[in-house]
C-alpha cells in the first residue's frame, strides 16, 4: 500500500499557480486517507478561486495517480481560515521610530539574505500610508483571493509579499486613514492572508510608535525586533524611543543596523561620514543587542530599489551583514522554542 | 490726555519673561481705558503664573506711569482662552508622506529664513511620535503654563516652538499612543498654546497620511502646504500620496523642496547624485506648484542640527531657497485675504 508520507511528498509537486508555491508549503493539505489502492485527499480551498480549485483537483489526481499502488484518487475541498493554515518559524519586525532611515530597505535586504540561504520568507508591509516594499521588489501584481482569504504576491526570487500598495487602484493613491483603519488593515494582512508555512515573516513597520507599531507588537507573536538607524544624533534620539517602546512592549531586540553609515568615493578612495561619526556601538549598547551591520550610502542600491530589483544587490557590507544576521539568528532563535 | 495708541505702544516694552515677547505681541492687552490722568489696563492672564502676573502688573504700572500726562495706572487681569488671543498671518504645513526626507529640516529652515527677514514665527511640531524640532534648535526648556494655557519655548533667534518632546520627562521616552491621543495632542498645541500674534506658524507634520496629517489639515486653517522629497523614485511615489492627500483635503500646495539633491565633494569638485537624478521639475509639475529649492546633503547642516544650532546655517542653496520662498509667499499669500 502507498504511504501517507509518499502521497504528501508527491503533493509538493502541485503548485498553486498564482503563487507558484506547493500545496504543502501553503499548508493546504488537510488530510490524506488511504484504503487499499484508493487515496482520499482533503485540501483547504482557502483563497482559491473555483477555477484554481478545479485545476488543483485535476493536477493532484494526476500527480498522486502516478504513484505506484494507487488506482483511484479523490480530492475534496474544505473551508479553513488562513490563520489556521499559517505557520511561521520566526517573525522579525524592522522598526526605527524615525522615518527614512531605511526600515523598508533593511526589511527588504534581510528578507533577500534569508531567502538566498534557502529559507521560505514573507514580508508583511505594515507601513499602510507609506508602503515601499512592492516598488523595491518591482511588484505590481494585484493579489488574488476571495472572501475566504488573500494570496500574497511572489517576488522574482520567491519571497511572499503583502502590501496595501498592491491593493490600491494606483500606487500614487493616498491612504488617508485614521488609526483604527490602519490597525484593521494590518490585522487583515496577518489573519486573512494565506502565508502558508514560512521560516521567516519579516514585518516592515512605519515610522513612529503609534497605531501600526502598537498593533504589530500587540497582535503578532514577534520573535525579535531589528532596529534601524542612521548616524545622526537627531535620528538616534528618536530611534531610542523605538528601543524604549520595544522594552515596554516586552519584545526582544535581535540587533541593530546602521544605514547610511558612510559614502565611499572611489575617485579619492575615501569614506565620507555624511551624517556624522558612526553610532553603531552606541546604539547596540542602548539596545543591548548586537550591531548586525553598517551599510553605506550606495547609489547602486538606490538605483536597484528604484528599478524594483533589490534582489540583485550584492556588496561587501551586505555580505557582512548577512553573515552576522545569520549567526545572530541561529544563536538567539535556537535558544527559544519555535 | 494720553492716547490709547501711546499706552499700547509703551506696552510693547513689557516683556513676558518666560518667552521674552511683549504683552502686545502675545496679544495679552485686552482693553485700555483712559479717564483724565488715570489709565485702566485689562490684560489676559492666560498661561501666566501668579508671580508672573504680579511682575507684569508692577512692570506695566512703571512703564505706563512714565508716560506724560499719566498719574495713575490700574492693571487688572481677565481669563481668556489662548485660542481667542492667537492670531496667525499664515499657517504653513510641511508635509511629505515619506519619513526621513527632511520635513523637520525644511520646517526648521523655512522658519529660520522667515525669522531672518523680520517676521514673527512659530513652529508647531505635529510629529508626536518622532519630534525633531527641539533638538535641531537646541531647546530643552520645559514650557511654562498652567490650566489656562501653555507658553511656547523661544529659540535663540526668537522663534516660538511647541513640541511634545519638551513635555516628556526624557527626550528618549517613547510616546506610545494610538491615533485619537495623537490628534488630541496636536489639537492642544493649536488651542491651548498661547502663540500670540505671529506672521507665520510653520507646522511640521509626521510622515504618513494618517491621524496627525488628517487632524492638522482638518483643524488648522492651513494657508499652504510645502511638500518635501528626496530624488529617489521610491520616495517620490510616496510623496505623490501626500500631494494626492493635499488635493483631497482641498489645501493649496505652496511649493516643493528637494532635499538631499546631491552631495558636493570639494576634493574632486564634483556633485554626486546619491539618490538618482533630480526629481525637482517632475515633482513641481505633479504638485502644480513651484520648486522652492534644492538642498544638497550638507554634512555641516547635519552637524548644526545635531548640535542644536540650525539657526546658524548659511549656504548658497539655502539663500536661493529663501529667496524663492519669499517671492512665492508674497505672490501667493497676497492674493489671498489674511
Amino acid at each position: 500500500m502507498v504511504t501517507e508520507q509518499e502521497v504528501r511528498e508527491s503533493l509538493k509537486g502541485v503548485l498553486v499557480p498564482e503563487v507558484k508555491r506547493s500545496l504543502v508549503m501553503l499548508n493546504l493539505v488537510r488530510g490524506v486517507t488511504i484504503s487499499g489502492k484508493r487515496v482520499n485527499i482533503t485540501l483547504a480551498s482557502t483563497a482559491l478561486a473555483e477555477e484554481t480549485q478545479d485545476w488543483i483537483r485535476t493536477e493532484t489526481k494526476a500527480v498522486v495517480g502516478k504513484l505506484p499502488k494507487v488506482s483511484e484518487v479523490e480530492v475534496e475541498f474544505t473551508q479553513v481560515k488562513p490563520s489556521e493554515l499559517n505557520q511561521f518559524g520566526h517573525i522579525l519586525a524592522v522598526m526605527s521610530g524615525k522615518g527614512g532611515v531605511g526600515k523598508s530597505l533593511i526589511a527588504g535586504l534581510t528578507s533577500v539574505a534569508l531567502k538566498r540561504q534557502g529559507y521560505e520568507v514573507g514580508i508583511l508591509d505594515a507601513d499602510i500610508t507609506g508602503p515601499s516594499i512592492p516598488k523595491m521588489f518591482g511588484i505590481t501584481t494585484r493579489p488574488s483571493g476571495n472572501d475566504t482569504g488573500i494570496l500574497p504576491v511572489i517576488s522574482k526570487s520567491g519571497i511572499e509579499i503583502m502590501s496595501i500598495n498592491l491593493l490600491l487602484p494606483s500606487e500614487d493613491d493616498a491612504v488617508i486613514w485614521r488609526g483604527p483603519l490602519i490597525s484593521k488593515a494590518i490585522t487583515q494582512f496577518w489573519e486573512d492572508v494565506l502565508w502558508g508555512k514560512l521560516d521567516y515573516l519579516v514585518v516592515d513597520l512605519p515610522p513612529g510608535t503609534a497605531d501600526a507599531a502598537l498593533t504589530v507588537t500587540q497582535t503578532l507573536p514577534i520573535s525579535g525586533i531589528i532596529i534601524t538607524f542612521t548616524p545622526q544624533d537627531l535620528t538616534t534620539m528618536i530611534v531610542r524611543k523605538a528601543i524604549s517602546m520595544a522594552r515596554q512592549m516586552d519584545k526582544p531586540i535581535l540587533g541593530v543596523v546602521e544605514n547610511m553609515s558612510y559614502l565611499y568615493v572611489p575617485e579619492i578612495d575615501k569614506r565620507i561620514e555624511l551624517f556624522g561619526k558612526s553610532k553603531g556601538e552606541e546604539m547596540a549598547k542602548a539596545a543591548r543587542a548586537p550591531l548586525l551591520g553598517q551599510l553605506p550610502i550606495d547609489p547602486e542600491l538606490a538605483r536597484l530599489c528604484d528599478e524594483g530589483t533589490i534582489e540583485r544587490y550584492n556588496s561587501d557590507a551586505f555580505a557582512a551583514m548577512t553573515q552576522t544576521l545569520t549567526r545572530t539568528l541561529s544563536q538567539t532563535m535556537s535558544a527559544k522554542a519555535k
